[in-house]
């Protein structure tokens, strides 16, 4: 007493095998002569469950060649200014936040990014943040903010998008300046992320400015490297070679 | 009977321990009144140790604070399009390359980048190289070229830069899309890599194209997470918030 369309149906059935772990990023699933056959259905219908699947994000059809599991990690573009709560919303991911510290610290923040010391002249404000999309955390976050170009911010709730809270500040971003190397997800940080033995991740820490090339910000965080890919565009500049 | 001066024996010898581990990177080494005390040198000689160690790239002096270790990891700005050899020559490195495999392939080339599925006409050319920085292999660099765009590539010597290359070629680079994620150095890259247990490194993929957005190569490079971070930055677009 099924009265969901077939296509709904089947695809709902490979869908919860790209789910499962049947089929893993980058392997194809059936293809259309593929469908017909194992569903007993018409080649339109086929069509149909394949483009709900593609339009779901779960796979990309290549012409000619088959249709293909996508890769569950998050695209975070980093040349880009963007909210984490803009990111997860952009790559289909419902968001959440657990806040798990904020402090004053009274002596300020330095950090060697890109090979240069930036400092926040003390006090800094601390907010620690793990991260999750759809109840998976993915994201331990540590913001060092200048509570002079900040004032009362201890008193602000840190649930929601930082940026738009110096937005609110009356802030403009001007640039952020990232560094991204590797860590591994060792004994101190598997208490955050639901790991089990030692898995490489991303770690990123930057510098942000605002008007004025004042530091509002500095960032130490942790990106899970199996849910994470970087996309980065390199332009050329004046002298691209040699 | 050992006639160099002396800040040039003293800053050998703090040199050295940098090279050794003694001084690990981001530790401080000796502040000038230390350096006076311990090799009993005036301050100006104290003063010019240290500066030697610092334009070396071995450390950085914070105002106040003493001189710091760098890290010994090589800077990739990801928003450039730098060759390995400049890259390695900036960071005060001694670049070599080795050439793996080289040949070609009849059906050529396909990838997902960022999303978007690029391909490479048949035949593609595949060029394998592990390269180094003072001899340690730090980069294994698989690169896919259209041989329409470079015909009698066969014929060509893979040593150097491809970037000059395709500039002799009169190729012009217009844009690099670049995917970074992290995988881990284990049994299929331990042979390349002079690394003993798991160790998280870089794996980047990317797709170049040259005018009329043609695709010129396709890349997929393991970078040692050990040896490299990317410094990315990023700018406000139009609508940097929410």
């Amino acid at each position: 007493l099924n009265s969901s369309p077939k296509y709904y149906q089947f695809s709902n059935d490979i869908i919860a095998k790209i789910r499962d772990g049947s089929f893993l990023p980058g392997m194809k699933i059936p293809s259309e002569n593929e469908i017909i056959g194992r569903y007993r259905v018409s080649n339109t219908t086929a069509r149909k469950i394949l483009q709900r699947i593609e339009s779901a994000g779960l796979a990309t059809r290549v012409k000619g060649k088959g249709t293909y599991v996508n890769s569950y990690n998050i695209k975070r573009s980093a040349n880009r200014i963007l909210s984490f709560t803009r990111n997860m919303l952009e790559s289909g991911h419902t968001p959440a936040t657990e806040v798990l510290d904020a402090r004053t610290i009274d002596k300020g923040y330095s950090s060697t990014i890109n090979g240069r010391r930036y400092s926040i002249q003390g006090p800094a404000f601390k907010v620690r943040r793990l991260r999750f999309a759809d109840d998976t955390p993915i994201l331990l976050e540590t913001r060092y903010i200048s509570v002079a170009l900040c004032p009362g911010i201890q008193e602000r709730d840190f649930e929601g998008s930082l940026y738009d809270m110096y937005h609110h500040y009356g802030h403009r971003l001007t640039e952020i300046d990232q560094m991204l190397s590797t860590c591994m997800i060792g004994a101190g940080l598997k208490e955050f992320f639901d790991v089990s033995g030692p898995a490489p991740a991303f770690r990123l820490e930057s510098v942000t400015f605002c008007e004025k090339e004042m530091v509002l910000e500095i960032e130490d965080s942790i990106y899970r490297g199996d849910k994470y890919r970087f996309a980065v565009r390199a332009l050329p500049q004046a002298h691209p070679f040699p």
